[in-house]
């Protein structure tokens, strides 16, 4: 097919993965985790999440967001997030589905949210009326494209402490935000006070699989019936766990994650200064959201993929990833400029 | 680890899919399904299955299951199954917890239930206070080895069909039971009136991978977002969708099942007549239920995996499986009758 | 204890409904709806909401809303409502609960919601992803006093049935609009497109019970069992039908609303123009919106009861019912002129 | 209507009751109990259930049996009781629907489950896979008309306490089994260990009205939302509360049961050695349970109302309630023995 800026799943799985992972292919192993594999991976999982914290390993995000939620709501609780968080748009209702709860959105300005936005959420009648917040859930790094600091989450996890709910990070790109920040995967979430982390590989060079990174000591027993009754339960679990222990070897999950940053970062600096292209959100983690005219669109998709984010308002996502090359992106920027130039 | 007759969900990856699964690693594709090697895969399902079959791609069988009986019912409907069905035992309520729905049991001889059994839960008082069957759903091949023939589904979908319900087969093992009947796979499910079919694939061979045939038109529809919502979409499924590709290929399917089933028949043929050793069902598809001494239990888990099926009853389960050898089989033998002869 | 301008909810029993319901304490009937009270009630209402109307009582507002949008949706749907609705608001998730949907909100300026805000919702995406609309729900009168007319209503039922979607309405307060619009009950609902209607009792002089009236043939025989499984069906049903042929028996409803709305107005005319009170909606049904001092409230407060609606704009609602009586909203307007003028 | 053996709910409101229920219709009130007959309707229940008890008024039994097992479990859980418990057959899935669970059922001989026949629940595999009992469920007096001992009930409390679980007692008919036992309410309930108690007061002589008695102070405050979530939050409460008062002050509930049951024994003694008919069940409470042969059946509800409760076995259900005359019950002994002595 075309090369795609569609999305970072679109990509296939690193070579160095698909070897790890028929590497586990070695005759008869017990399902469902109880193998020497998941074991292994669940090491490297503490290595740098420290040993209190609690790994499940899922099939997909969705599964992971759902199932970090059910592990700290009961049917009564709403989890606050931003609007345009993949938990609230894009997981056909599953998190409401499965935990009964409500989701509280608040819009942002560059989708990351607040103390200060969330605050008024709790003003009000507080009675048996209202759905009562439980968890605040952000996305690391966001669904446009931006990244929180340390300092951010950690005013967050106080806020969500202080006031006796849970702080989830949906770390479906938690690579590509460590990368951006040059710092470690923990530095950046469990370290800042996240609860509950939903950790991503599929989108980072893994062909499946996701973790839950459980710090929330009350909830762990419930969490592993939870993850089955969710259906997320692998039986051949060393395969996904095979995965997960390649990608943590020698940061090799970095070196991804620096690349695919590095590609969305040479694209702007390709089309910087194009007429009638308004890049909307800071360059930081690996997309790109710009505003152009929208029969340009058309004519762009013809050699490239990629996905229209808003239509009202003319705005394009486009994503790099972990194999994206560099002539992918000069090749794709030299077809911005032509289309848009003329 | 030992050799395992725990499940045939210890067994690995079969080489010839492993090399398929990795053959769609090219460079980009789209995600969720809109990928060739799901076209692909889909072509082949409905060269089985016919032209009005809908096929879906999930994760595991417990997904399929719920997925399938939530496109049949409304959540004041009930589900009717044999007691020992994994539908009701092993998958921690998450066809209730996800459908709404109850689950009514029958309990059963050889793991089969019949028009005559099910019968009996139409009488009585059938008004808003009582959940409404809607689905049976049956197991092939069961739960305890044994096979449905094609005239006990077809009486049961005549039954079901009569009655206003839908007829719904767990085929986690759906190769070995055709294996058996020496019949294809829509012979003995979707051409006797299965209405929706889970067809298993990670336990004969793939590493990852079930798919739904839906030949409910109704509710093709809705099946794509229940799947989503039940958190059983694969982003990247080019992965999946070429294993099942390749299982089918050449009938690849049956080749692993006759094989899986013939290991079984030969356990079977090296243990009779050891005394204390009493075989509870017919030995149909690929495992073997043995009641033996308690104390022979422990002995014979020192050199080979399996597990206990009834502790009360005290006996076990021994599967066979597509990677199970004759050496295997032998060995295992020999070290029952060593213990159980002693 | 102190006059309530809290809520029409604060309101007794009408004497002639009292009177009506113990009529029906006669011996021995049938329970759950089987009995001649009902019989009688349900004639009624077909006489109003005709012979295609089916009617189900039940005991809350709440259970009314939650069960009539489960007659409309699977799990994978939306609902569309105004933010302050009460079924987004103030039911703790009940319908996200129990039908498993979302509930997707706009913001308004006066309560009601029109196709022109509706329609951006359908931009974008519409992929398996995404929950997808069925429902448009409308409060009628609104949560902020104001009432639908019939050719909004109208608008709304066209474009929604245009989209493939249902139009529900709830009309915890509808004999209110009624009586502002000076039409009867189904005049204002069903007759322009409503297809599932929440009527309600017990703010308008009964003591417990609202209706259901669909008009969406395809799911009444459904809406039988989820009434019970929403824990709705009263056993010793006569008695609240006996309330519901009271209150339709001579319009007995709209003698009630019209006093109820009667009594706002008398408090609108009576504070207009006192300085330091602005009052934020147009006083159409039952209710006064007014932004007072903070300080004013608590005074205010101790004398009558009522809730501040907006603790950040030091709005408060003030709410009048079918047995407050002219000497209690002059009493009420001179407090108010004595704390705000002072 | 014909005289009803059909059940206690085919019964009206005793006129204390109605008295005392008009006798709040005062006025404004707070709604949803915070007013002050609920304030005196909880004083009068703590001094009964101790003043740790917390009390939560609802609608109907169905919300009582399924609010009380919400506060116990978790969705993961599997609640146990006998296989003709209300809440396995006759509340429409509203368990299963509402809290996700799954209940396990005992087959009885009498409706009466014990430690021994549970036991065998906990053997076997528990994992991951399986859904975890939390809660016993017994049924006081029991669906076929037999009494739980205090010793019975004191013993299935243990035997809950020691394996973690909790003991719901559904008391729909609590005050037939105490005036069965000659004892107290609590002295037969939550003196004898039971965590949280449904508590009926519809059958006996109220309008509606059921009360769930929680002595798990883990989650009474959980409760308060469970039961809104759940719309059995009343609006009007006091309506109910005044009942509850009524029926508690000088123990009114106890006269009426004892003469429900009174009616039950006579018919018993009239009934006694006519051809033809056998009493199935112990008669202890208010019902009798009678094997007739299936052509009196008709002839007999030609002039008396009462329902067949096993058409296979021809067994029907004659219940008698608080108003029930001798009268009444010796013509329906007549008749009984004018059919089937013929």
């Amino acid at each position: 097919m075309k090369r795609s800026f569609g999305s970072d799943n679109h990509s296939g799985i690193h070579e160095r993965i698909a070897v790890a992972m028929l590497r586990a292919n070695t005759g008869d192993e017990v399902a469902y985790g109880e193998d020497k594999w998941t074991e292994k991976a669940i090491r490297k999982m503490k290595d740098i999440f420290g040993n209190d914290a609690e790994i499940f390993f899922v099939f997909n995000g969705t599964g992971a967001n759902t199932v970090s939620i059910k592990s700290m709501t009961k049917s009564h609780n709403a989890v606050i997030s931003a609007g345009c968080a993949h938990l609230n748009v894009d997981e056909c209702g599953a998190p409401e589905n499965f935990c009964g709860i409500k989701i509280k959105t608040l819009e942002t300005a560059d989708g990351k949210i607040t103390p200060e936005m969330i605050d008024p959420l709790f003003h009000g009648r507080h009675d048996q009326h209202h759905v009562q917040p439980k968890v605040i859930s952000i996305t690391q790094s966001t669904e446009v494209g931006t990244v929180y600091t340390q300092k951010e989450i950690r005013k967050l996890a106080d806020f969500a402490h202080k006031k006796g709910l849970f702080l989830h990070m949906d770390g479906a790109r938690l690579a590509n935000a460590a990368a951006y920040l040059k710092k470690g995967l923990a530095e950046i979430s469990t370290e800042c006070g996240v609860d509950v982390l939903s950790f991503g590989g599929t989108k980072n060079g893994m062909m499946i699989g996701e973790a839950i990174i459980s710090m929330n000591s009350e909830t762990s027993e419930q969490l592993l019936f939870f993850r089955k009754q969710a259906m997320q339960l692998s039986s051949k679990m060393r395969f996904i766990s095979a995965q997960f222990e390649e990608i943590l070897k020698g940061e090799l999950w970095k070196e991804l994650a620096e690349h695919s940053n590095k590609m969305s970062k040479l694209l702007e600096s390709k089309i910087q200064g194009i007429p009638n292209l308004e890049i909307v959100y800071p360059v930081q983690a690996n997309a790109i959201f710009a505003k152009i005219p929208k029969k340009a669109i058309a004519k762009l998709n013809e050699k490239f993929f990629f996905y229209t984010w808003d239509e009202d308002e003319s705005v394009v996502r486009w994503m790099t990833h972990w194999a994206t090359t560099e002539s992918d992106v000069l090749e794709f920027a030299e077809d911005i400029k032509r289309i848009l130039c003329r």
